[in-house]
């Protein structure tokens, strides 16, 4: 069986083409550059595919996002429509992001932003808060990362609140969902983290509507996609106070541009797409099983609906 | 029955009284320096007495120490030494802890100081950490905040190992005892949690030699008292790198004096002992309900061993 293998940067191909050489021993595996003979491939192993990446390989049975989300592959305009989309989706990107989302909360939830502040001016200035139980904290999007990071956040003692698409049941979560469940999802929840799937529907949905049915002085942690935020709603909620602090791991342009606002912003954490990676020791392994199911079984249990968008 | 509060600052002290005479209306309750009939007091509630204020009072059953430890009782050279000393702990002092060890130890684990120096010189400078599951993280002291602590590290996926004086057994968490095991507890841990209560066997036991036995580059976070660290040792092992960060919220003088070295040291967080704190709100529901306990039967759970420490 034949697949091949296409990210942004050479070195990083060639690491996946080599692990997943040795996990696949009887497959053809070579970058996606390298293949000259189109019609013989059947998968397509993929991060940010440039567009027409996909529609060249005429044969293919499944398309392979290298991540949890399929924005990616779905940003193509000449994806065929009709093939699945294969998610990876593995303990360490969940383990990642549930350490990205608690530290980050915890940051807001304590202040750090005042108390590094208050250290730099060499000033012994506590700030008082209130414990966790009496912090509530909304968590959108409940997939395998949003799922994984709610409870987390209720383990630590946090109220919290989920919200999704579709109804959810998380122990320890009061989960929301749908836009009927929007607004009251957002009153009183004073920590927003966003871990939506990027679509149609979600595109932009941190914007000044949104933030205006937090709290004042509301926080918003977004880890998943540039796109969900509106950036000139949150520099006018940061602006007036609607939004006291933001920590933001996705951008439109990535890595973010010299010079964006955003870099130098007091009140802005930039961290460079951290929040959850697959390395290619444990992702290739991961991808190598789902070959092999999909290649067996014609499905594998984290097939992205690409309709739905995720 | 009669009770007398001190703590250093006036308007504190003023808040205390309140609040414990409206929970327990037969009984009287004076700031200390009020009271001018010593010998009727029975109990004395304090948070770091001077010298001689609890001798002064010749009939007391006990005295509350206005946290969990009892150090700061215990410092008074003239305190009658057969006294029970009734420590205070309560939900909200160990969830406060449970929210600073897991924050600190994330920001460490996370690499934090690394990332925001970066966003100072916008710079997209992705440092690649592993998952926590990949990282031991050790806490001394297993007390009522030090077990939680060590808990909510686990919960969080950390490889987390303890350490106190006697046997503990803690779901997830590695336990050494004694002089015995505390070379094997320091042995790969990589960030390093002192919550040890303060007492001549641990006062320093943060020294080069504790640190020389934990892996080049390990971190430090004491949340415990100032006296159990060497400053002079932290401030030469960040200098050869056998430490490489440390997050200090105690200090041998609070406030931290203005030109410290610590203020500005690149690798050292300072924070203004808010680690834990006990709210006269939520402290004084516990004190009044050990009062009356003790009163009654003699007792209470939370009783310290003034000859043990703590």
């Amino acid at each position: 069986m034949k697949a091949v293998i296409y990210t942004p940067t050479e070195p990083v191909v060639a690491s996946w083409v080599e692990r997943l050489r040795a996990l696949l021993p009887d497959w053809s595996i070579n970058a996606m550059t390298d293949e000259d003979d189109p019609e013989s491939v059947r998968y397509a192993v993929v991060w940010r595919p440039r567009t027409g990446d996909i529609a060249r390989f005429p044969n293919l049975k499944a398309v392979v996002s290298i991540g949890a989300g399929i924005d990616h592959v779905l940003a193509d305009a000449e994806l065929p429509r009709h093939l699945p989309i294969i998610r990876t989706v593995g303990a360490d990107l969940t383990q990642f992001m549930r350490e990205y989302v608690a530290l980050h909360v915890l940051r807001h939830h304590r202040n750090r932003p005042h108390q590094a502040a208050a250290q730099a001016r060499a000033e012994w200035d506590a700030v008082e808060v209130p414990p966790a139980p009496q912090r509530r904290v909304g968590v959108m999007g409940l997939g395998n990362l949003g799922a994984a990071a709610a409870q987390t956040l209720a383990g630590l003692g946090f109220r919290t609140v989920g919200w999704a698409r579709n109804p959810r049941e998380i122990d320890g979560v009061m989960c929301y969902s749908g836009a009927a469940g929007f607004d009251a999802f957002l009153e009183g929840t004073e920590i927003l983290v966003n871990l939506l799937p990027l679509t149609e529907e979600t595109k932009g949905i941190l914007n000044a509507e949104t933030f205006g049915k937090l709290p004042e002085g509301a926080c918003i942690i977004n880890a998943a996609r540039g796109a969900h935020l509106l950036e000139e709603d949150l520099l006018a909620a940061l602006e007036s106070g609607q939004v006291s602090q933001a920590t933001l791991d996705v951008f439109n342009v990535e890595p973010l541009p010299f010079g964006h606002p955003f870099w130098s912003h007091p009140a802005i954490t930039v961290t460079p797409h951290i929040a959850s990676r697959i390395d290619s020791a444990t992702g290739s392994r991961i991808i190598a099983a789902n070959l092999e199911t999909f290649e067996k079984t014609g499905t594998v249990k984290d097939l992205a609906d690409s309709v739905r968008g995720y």
